[in-house]
């Protein structure tokens, strides 16, 4: 019986992706140390991209393991049959807040990060003369917010110049607290700068602006899914982020986190049933009319998949292929790593320059080895970066160092 | 072969949805006169509604022909395998804009009405005390983006009673003449009333608003895909839809169309690269980030599906099944129908009340006929709403007939 014709033969029966995800747990289960390439082909198998594709792009946009394809297949055809079966919004609150360490009351369903930031930007009352302190390593997505703020609504927008490689994080809160003045409203920093992986110090930047009436306001896009997030730990005042970057959600899928003290203060920018109800919390923000729920779907999906593989284990494999890659380049003269080596400062991310144009280098990689790059044009950096992830094999990262050295 | 081993082998190869359409387009095309019910099950078998089920609520949410969900699930695939097919958008836009009959740069792909209504609201330059006159027949989606402006921003808002069986458009147009005030800004209108179905007329409303420098904003949540719409015709200053509901296409599937002068003009909501640059016109507001893009996928084939029919058929068959419904009901004692009959007055929803509660009675079709409906409890009305389409069989609507008959 093929598949969708048993579909519809069971229109009230539960879902299928939850037995194929426990199907693969089981097989994943059998290895209990799960260090060897057998278990990671076996992750990789998880997965639709293709053999001879080497995708190190996950930092614009993750590919989905089958098993989110398929929640979000199952929910596309439970609708067409006039059956959407709903989204167990409790249940995706529960195990996101559990993921991240955060408050399940405190998370809105956003498209993607820059809609998040745009729902922050809208919401706070900010007026003429006040000042947001930024950075010159922010994605558009959590910049442009602000400059329409500042053209709209006369705030006054800066960007710190932050060195890419520094020393420690010590060296940056230095530099944010003698930016500060009387004016400033808001700071506004990546926890992961896209440019090239450095994590930003968000704690010690939230005890540094908090005591001043500060809020701060995190781009999170790629912290998820890549390395630990604490949420309660960070303690900022908003957290956006995109889980269909390495939480490998489908493509379209944002999230957006607030401390307590906002959920029921900040105005919504899309307004819907129970926008002015305080008691609705941040769901006056997650009332958005229809949308298309096979996102929440296969963000579920998403996460369930990666408590499969374990958060520690997947964030150490990320580790591991990105020292294996930094390793691997380092040792090609032309290559200058523009990623912080240290554990502290970085993690899934790695960006270099080389004496060749990036796009003509990337072109390169792509044509010679079927390898995915993105290149780090934004502020006249001129870098490329590459992103891997837990379907990455070991002996993709040495195609990639060869295809490098070889170009250079 | 099974499927996604197909699509595995095949990365850069065409898509093979359009394939199915033509398939599709070429069975419907051997019935040249396409009047019998030969015809219609033909149609009916393209989606995947199943058998014994009466799905009379496309006024909520369409369901979706099969080859829109499978455009969804091509692309969502594809993103899985790290080759995102890219969507075509000048031909989505070539494609709206020539069954609505809108220019192509004037549309917006927002993720429903509720979200293109806010787009409005929170772009234009509004001021304390301007007025944005309405009715008593909007929908959360139109209305609560003007009850926010009104919280945040100081504008006023008055909801214009409106008669749910009127004589004709003459005295609709005569009642907003008399509201009018020198503060009136923005008339906010819908274009069919979710309420009841009656048929506002925007273009008369618009003769009325321009020449007194009013900005008319219409929920067209309704139309597109129901009866025809002339947006060159209509000339209104902004027009939300949402083609998820008639036009049968993805959940979360939003339009917005702009007449000219506005394109350059108005706030972006959501700001991304290019926000402020008025060469791009509307593409300023479709520049969101990541977005899912299976969703205009599924547009484009939503329309392609529709066209595969031809609309003058699609509106005409919903007109027809509108019709039996009526007269079945409106010979039953204690129907009360609360929707004009005249076909300028009306097309696909149907309303009506009964002495029963109409959850009570929508509980009872919903149990006795697997009969989906909608409650019309909104300002207290209390009715119950049916909108089929073209799958929706003649022989359902004597069902429901018989069903309300039996409950009553």
């Amino acid at each position: 019986m093929r598949r969708r014709e048993f579909l519809s033969a069971v229109p009230a029966a539960g879902l299928l992706w939850p037995v194929q995800l426990q199907a693969l747990t089981d097989r994943l289960q059998r290895y209990p140390q799960a260090q060897g390439d057998e278990y990671w082909e076996l992750v990789r198998s998880a997965f639709l991209v293709p053999d001879d594709r080497s995708y190190l792009n996950v930092g614009t946009l993750g590919v989905q393991p089958r098993v989110v394809v398929d929640a979000v297949l199952e929910h596309t055809r439970r609708v067409a049959m006039s059956y959407p079966p709903g989204v167990d919004w409790a249940a995706l609150k529960q195990e996101i807040g559990a993921l991240l360490n955060g408050d399940p009351a405190g998370f809105v369903f956003a498209r993607n990060t820059t809609e998040a930031m745009s729902f922050v930007a809208n919401g706070l009352e900010l007026n003429p003369g006040d000042e947001v302190l930024s950075t010159n390593h922010e994605h558009v997505g959590g910049l442009c917010c602000w400059q329409l703020a500042a053209a709209r609504r006369g705030i006054s927008l800066r960007q710190l110049a932050i060195p890419p490689l520094p020393t420690d994080h010590a060296q940056i809160v230095d530099s944010f607290r003698r930016a500060l003045t009387p004016r400033t409203r808001v700071l506004s920093v990546s926890h992961v700068n896209f440019t090239n992986g450095l994590i930003m110090p968000v704690r010690a930047l939230v005890e540094l602006a908090r005591p001043r009436g500060i809020a701060v306001v995190v781009d999170g896009a790629h912290p998820p899914g890549m390395m630990p997030v604490d949420l309660r730990a960070l303690d900022a005042d908003f957290y956006a982020s995109s889980p269909h970057k390495w939480l490998l959600a489908p493509q379209g899928s944002g999230l957006l986190y607030l401390r307590a003290e906002w959920r029921a203060r900040i105005w919504p920018t899309v307004a819907s049933g129970g926008w002015d109800d305080p008691s609705l919390g941040v769901d006056r923000l997650n009332h958005l009319g229809t949308i298309d729920e096979s996102r929440l779907a296969g963000l579920l999906a998403a996460v369930r998949f990666h408590r499969a593989i374990g958060s520690e284990r997947v964030h150490a494999r990320i580790r591991e292929l990105r020292a294996l890659l930094r390793n691997a380049l380092s040792a090609i003269p032309g290559v200058t790593l523009m990623t912080p080596a240290s554990d502290d400062l970085s993690a899934g991310l790695l960006s270099f320059r080389t004496p060749r144009p990036p796009l003509e280098l990337q072109e390169t990689l792509a044509r010679s080895g079927n390898i995915r790059t993105r290149v780090i044009g934004e502020y006249g950096y001129g870098w490329l970066r590459l992103s891997p992830h837990v379907y990455t094999r070991v002996s993709e990262l040495d195609k990639v160092a060869v295809a490098v050295g070889a170009a250079l």
